[in-house]
């Protein structure tokens, strides 16, 4: 197996999806070893770095990326099969940063509060214990909580000729920011050009379902995945298979509606995969449904419907690809 | 321990919180061996029969009670804990509803489509296996899926003298339709009128997370519980503890408002248990929240934030209440 | 014509719609001379009254009636004709009420910041200049905006057994905040309850439309109005009648239900009154529809659509009964 | 006074707002004689014309432009003022479009219905008596509706390297479908972008507020526009001044956002212009606000503030480049 490694300069950054020219072109098959690095683009490191100072906000979640997939075209559907997500760093940080978050006044839920105090906390890993520790500002408490590493964003270039920021989530990927991306899971993207050009970053050592504050345990990741082109077939929103689950993830305001959209694509998936009917596989999903939020944060809001395969008879969506590239990451 | 038992007869039902006379008064200590009636008063009996013919839409959600709990005061708190909840009969039925449910127009999401077809589905419970049994309408597929019996309404009569359907979940409780109300579960309510007027209802076989089109598997449920009084300490939104998870319940529109809630209260209750600053439970509920969707069909939206005791240091919430009542309730 | 003079002592105010007993029972054609007290219950009266000191959330917006409307019965049409409305006071008052607004966090857009200072606002009224002067507190600015009296709050019983603070508006009805409740309209509302039990408050000299800060210019109001009944044909959102306009107002969250819920009313109305198709209906009120925000404050948010008369045909909607009543008040 | 005619031709339409060299470069005092194409590209001539066949939703609201204004740099405020917009056609049309409108599902709003049916509607243009005809397709009804042109989409380019759809409305201004875009208004505009890059299109020959059914009286038009250049200044949000009003457009979804963005940025207008509080801001905008939505249909919601001036003291926003404008406008 081809195996591509790429680790950008920090010129080499992409703030957006699409727009940008391809760092490299990789035929289908391919496996790439790449450097992330973390949303802040390393800049804030200490309790004492205040997000308003250290940070641009035109140039936060640096994507590495985006890669040019031979073959790929509109229509089409990119697999990409995470085999391992493992921290480049020691250390993560997260922050309040002043009208950004889901429990404060924002650009757009503009209010007339005083923006919240702006803080920074940095988590040190231990590797030994799979562990980042929390440690609270402003008293004494610590926590070790358990290393979880996912991407925050995983994105393709947009249809309709249009270029999008990497903080925003939308049909075609980007920045979801939900758990369920994490090693072990194959992503499954619409193409809207030609080449796909897909990009990742935003790695988090952890996050909880949400990411109330709008910044997870954020940290540079070594990301290994590898890339499947699948003719056709191309969903509507981003999917996400698991070993033990179907994922497919919206993302609209508000958020009723991101809801509304992963719950469709799920019903639309079940019709896929068993030729259920549609109203069938509504009531099918109201009673086995997991809906676990992602982000309520960002520009666009971000909800996962998931349901267990524990619960539903076998089946190979997109003939078995998930199980191939699972194999298949477990040869590298 | 005083065990209650009562099963109400069919014009003793209660369809709303605050508003009813008690049908019974009992001392904080108390357990009570109820009987509800499924949410359609038991009136879905075949895919045959049609949810607009049936139902009574102003007489859905019949509740058991109201209880008045003696000594319960305004800004106490109730604590109901559930020991069992044992499905009453051997099937249950879900249905779509005209203009009812989260992926169809509504009364309020007002639009000029025609509803989707009005049908019933009727699961069959086989209690050894512990599963219910989904069958499609419109094919063949047939699957089992684990009992997992719930409660989808519980609640005290609202503040402000006002009176609600049971189809509508707020501050006091009510139609939360959340999977965290299982058996095993003490549920916190603040009291807002003399004697609290707590109710249950709407037993659910099991529920997907979210409740997508408005109907769970409806079932008829006997619900043994303990009630206990705490005086003061009345949360702002219902908490549930569970031995393994603290969980806060937000209903509201749009949902971020509902999450908003749920995440706010949850750092209300970080700030309760550990001390913890408003903006350090932020960060850490960022980190370690879960935030599985209860429904989005309902007059209001009920969003759930729940956090894993094991992150936490050990603390005793309501002194100790949960436990307390799970010991009581084994010996019952 | 039947002229009942009420003005109901301190302790007559009601504060819900639904759950009291009438104060007086009346025939459909009387007339009423009422005095409604200010949102506030009088109680602030000077910039330094602070309203978490002077106010008590569960008694603003103090009604007055309810009315027992001889012969309504659940399906018919009240319609309210408000021949005056005339400021009681020389004087009225706003303020700013901590998390209650469109600007600022409240209780359900839950956030974390400390609440907005709070202020009050004193208007004096100029009865020969007709005008309302606006005093800056912060600042030298003083401008005089004209007079423009109109109700908050219009409502009869809910339905469904509910009881509803006045500080909501849904479809009874009840605190719409709409500028467009004013002298010369008539207010069409669905009956719920054997006869009707409607009440009226919240007199504003003045407001615009939004109402943002949650408070008009909140005075005490001589209200003259005209009653009458129309059998059947009860609209699902309240209408309002003027010379020059129909207007439905819709009232739910997020506000673009509110908003279809409005224009879901007018397109049944335009059908009701035209026999036009709704797409038809859809199309028209796409290209001459007014759409002007009522508020968006309170706990359902309140949206109106509007549509100029002189741009349709002449109608006799409810057979002429805006026009029957304009007459009659003029003999008043 | 420089006058700059330019007529795209169909293979020199932009359809995004960024991302596009300009077709012109101009010095800020220029005038501009152009010609916009309808929304639909003209494609939408007959009522048997069906939108899904005759359309392509990524090739709709075709932009004239975009215009480099020389000297124009981030942080720059770009003023155009609308001196006359005449249709260009004698006709115009509108449709309902599968999936797309405020009272339908669409891809957002997603739910399980089939789309409503397509239909399309001509409007003749009488020139003489100035009215668009209406005439109901399923029906006999035919209304005179006053011509009153409006350009639905006025942007510039993104800020953050985006480039977004001639269907969004946004900070950048774009398709915020807002009859207040009319002859005699200035729009301020914040530029992002060395040179503006600002286009037009979208000609409305009427259109109501919140446009309902998503497409409003769509025709060709003829624009004569003047573009001036304030260094620095940029709103937040689009401003629009006009003879008498004041108006803020804010865009975001939920629709309260969109609300809300409009009142802060209105808000700060007043501080601006008047040195007023911010509290004393909210006060009066309260009070003396109007508030018609502008579109409740696209991927943004754009809801519009508007101040009476006649309310105000009498100010130079913009030290008087609104009756600069306006001066220069009568002597074209």
């Amino acid at each position: 197996m081809d195996v591509v490694e790429f680790r950008p300069q920090r010129d080499q950054y992409a703030w957006t999806f699409g727009g940008v020219e391809p760092v490299r072109r990789i035929a289908p098959g391919t496996a790439l070893r790449l450097w992330t690095e973390d949303a802040f683009g390393g800049r804030l490191q200490s309790p004492s770095d205040r997000p308003s100072e250290c940070l641009d906000m035109t140039e936060v979640n640096p994507q590495t990326g985006p890669f040019h997939v031979e073959g790929a075209e509109p229509g089409d559907t990119l697999a990409l099969h995470f085999a391992e997500l493992e921290p480049a760093r020691d250390w993560a940080a997260s922050a309040t940063i002043p009208f950004f978050g889901g429990l404060t006044g924002t650009d757009r839920t503009a209010l007339l509060h005083e923006p919240l105090p702006e803080l920074t906390w940095i988590y040190q890993l231990d590797r030994e214990r799979e562990v980042v520790v929390f440690e609270a500002l402003r008293g004494q408490l610590r926590l070790d909580l358990p290393l979880e590493p996912m991407l925050g964003t995983v994105g393709v270039a947009p249809a309709g000729r249009e270029v999008r920021t990497s903080l925003v989530p939308d049909k075609f990927g980007g920045n979801m920011d939900t758990p369920e991306m994490r090693a072990g899971a194959t992503c499954y993207l619409g193409v809207n050009v030609e080449g796909a050009l897909f990009s990742v970053g935003d790695g988090h050592y952890r996050q909880g379902e949400g990411e109330a504050c709008g910044t997870a345990v954020e940290g540079a990741m070594n990301v290994t995945l590898i890339v499947e082109l699948i003719k056709g077939h191309a969903p509507v929103w981003p999917r996400i298979e698991q070993d033990g689950h179907y994922v497919v993830v919206g993302s609209s305001r508000p958020l009723e509606d991101a809801w509304r959209a992963s719950q469709v694509g799920m019903i639309d998936w079940l019709h896929e995969l068993y030729g259920l009917d549609r109203l069938d596989a509504y009531q099918l999903l109201t009673q086995i449904g997991q809906a676990p939020l992602a982000n309520v944060v960002d520009a666009n809001y971000s909800a996962v419907t998931k349901i267990p395969k524990n619960l539903l008879p076998a089946a190979d969506a997109y003939q078995g690809m998930h199980r191939y590239l699972r194999e298949r990451a477990a040869s590298l």
